[in-house]
């Protein structure tokens, strides 16, 4: 990565958080940094969890990477998922962006544990135009309760990936309700 | 309404807002009130372009109420709109929140207007189990650029409504956009 | 209030939320709603909690008021808050909205509870511009760990208030951090 | 930056958005990027407002470092700007955070538009602990009317920097107000 054109960078996975500014890495633990999930089999744990989640299979999204404190979720376009102007609505890309930043935290949750959403706020850079949308989550914060993720949002045209949102969000981390698995 | 079980209340139409607290009536206008609304076919320029939002008949959903400032749409619950624990998603009732705070906005706007969601936040506070959900959008403050909306969710199950999640946003007009209408 | 003014209207208090629409009073109970506080030392709990907040003096601003899932906060205008234009900071108004919701939640929080805010979102709905100002916050659900706010700040002048910020946020209760009380 | 410890990261200034993912950089352009500030006097428009921002002096807080599309603004620790628990109040963090947004935003806006916080939603990830903080705020999409920006805020002790809020926001340029410049 030439440094010209990196001039500030966070990285914001689970082990680390680095700002990058005019050249200089400065490397910064995250508060609650974990170095290994608690458990190891966490991507099955958030595949067959992502399986019951109905909804992706109505709207055609898809799991495209599960990794410590990282999650990504695919959508093909689809003129039926529309707005009044023929792009995607933002409630469909929040959909996918929130379960990105859910299982995001959900990689890094104990094994008996579920997830739900407490909150999440979501601003929308340009019109959901495009191939396919891809929503990248990463937790900034695993805690024992409360998570916090971001997602990203892409749209992909010609194999050109544009930011089309970006979302905040708060997950919690719930274990004493036998009602709620996964 | 009894006073000893009405202790604070907003009234947030367009028209006035209200805040009672303790039996005590205080009115204030909000910002940017607006009497009537610019455009008296506000209510068909709304159907028309719920209409053309294609996820609301994929999902199901309906325009349920358009007066002045105020949206209701309708979803029943679907099995097919769940997440893992056979809720309904909370980015499918973010869905509908959306277009209820949009929609609200978009029936003080000129004629002319686009509306566009730049951003919203929700807040889930119960599970979204039900037979059917409503989302009811209010207008807080009407700009001539930004508009400033809450919408509520309800859950409906056996004739009661319960709340189920909240939704602050923000709208805007787009009028100088020939691709935009509606 | 007579019905001509009064198109929609929510009750927030703890106990009961009201949807007025179109002269027709629905009452929904709150999720979580909870007739009385756990702990009839609420007000004082409060009083020693805000005084405790070395910002509040700082500021200048005053707890005006504490009821169950309700608490005030005003602030009288100072040339030394101001943002460039000469009103007063939006984070200065978040203050004191974060306060008020934080309180709020707290008031039906158990003896032993500490309150921190989680998360905020404020939208700014007009320049705060005023004599004083004062945050009104409410609790909209009341669970064991999470409770959810909505603030309303209003500036005040020459007798009439107007609405000018809005907040959202989420509130935790931590029971067992013995660093922290209040 | 050495391939292991940096799985992903975004670079967010106004040139070019790059996630990092598993060492494999992918760039991206973002919706509004710009290559140059409109202004090339834009450090000192910063500047000047900055100096108008009475609560920043009230605070002690000032500006370190203005670039194009980014703006830190640092805040030593002070006991009169409490919570309850001795930690700075959250609404003081949001201040410098707000400010760190909308002057990077400012950065980028023509010379004679002036800059106003439209809504801002803030996470706190840990308590504000640290002999001083500096608020990291970027651009993610610089448009002609609103801006949406993020902001890090981090806790320094011993030199050692802790990510504690972060937050996202938008941002609007007004440039049709002659009561507004800067």
């Amino acid at each position: 990565m030439p440094d010209n054109v990196a001039e500030a960078c966070v990285e914001f996975n689970h082990h680390l958080l680095t700002l990058r500014l005019r050249g200089t890495v400065r490397r910064m633990s995250t508060p609650d940094s974990t170095a290994t999930p608690q458990d190891p089999r966490f991507e099955s744990r958030v595949r067959d969890s992502f399986a019951l989640q109905t909804v992706m299979a109505t709207l055609g999204a898809a799991l495209s990477r599960v990794a410590p404190g990282e999650v990504d979720i695919a959508l093909p376009f689809r003129a039926d998922l529309a707005q009044q102007h023929g792009f995607v609505h933002a409630g469909i890309l929040a959909t996918i962006l929130d379960s990105a930043c859910g299982y995001a935290a959900f990689t890094l949750m104990p094994a008996d544990a579920a997830v739900l959403s407490i909150e999440f706020k979501i601003n929308l850079l340009s019109p959901a135009a495009g191939e396919r949308f891809i929503a990248r989550g990463r937790v900034l914060r695993s805690g024992r309760t409360i998570s916090v993720c971001q997602a990203y949002g892409f749209a992909i045209s010609g194999g050109a990936e544009k930011l089309i949102a970006t979302m905040q969000g708060t997950m919690m981390c719930v274990r004493d309700n036998p009602a709620l698995r996964g």
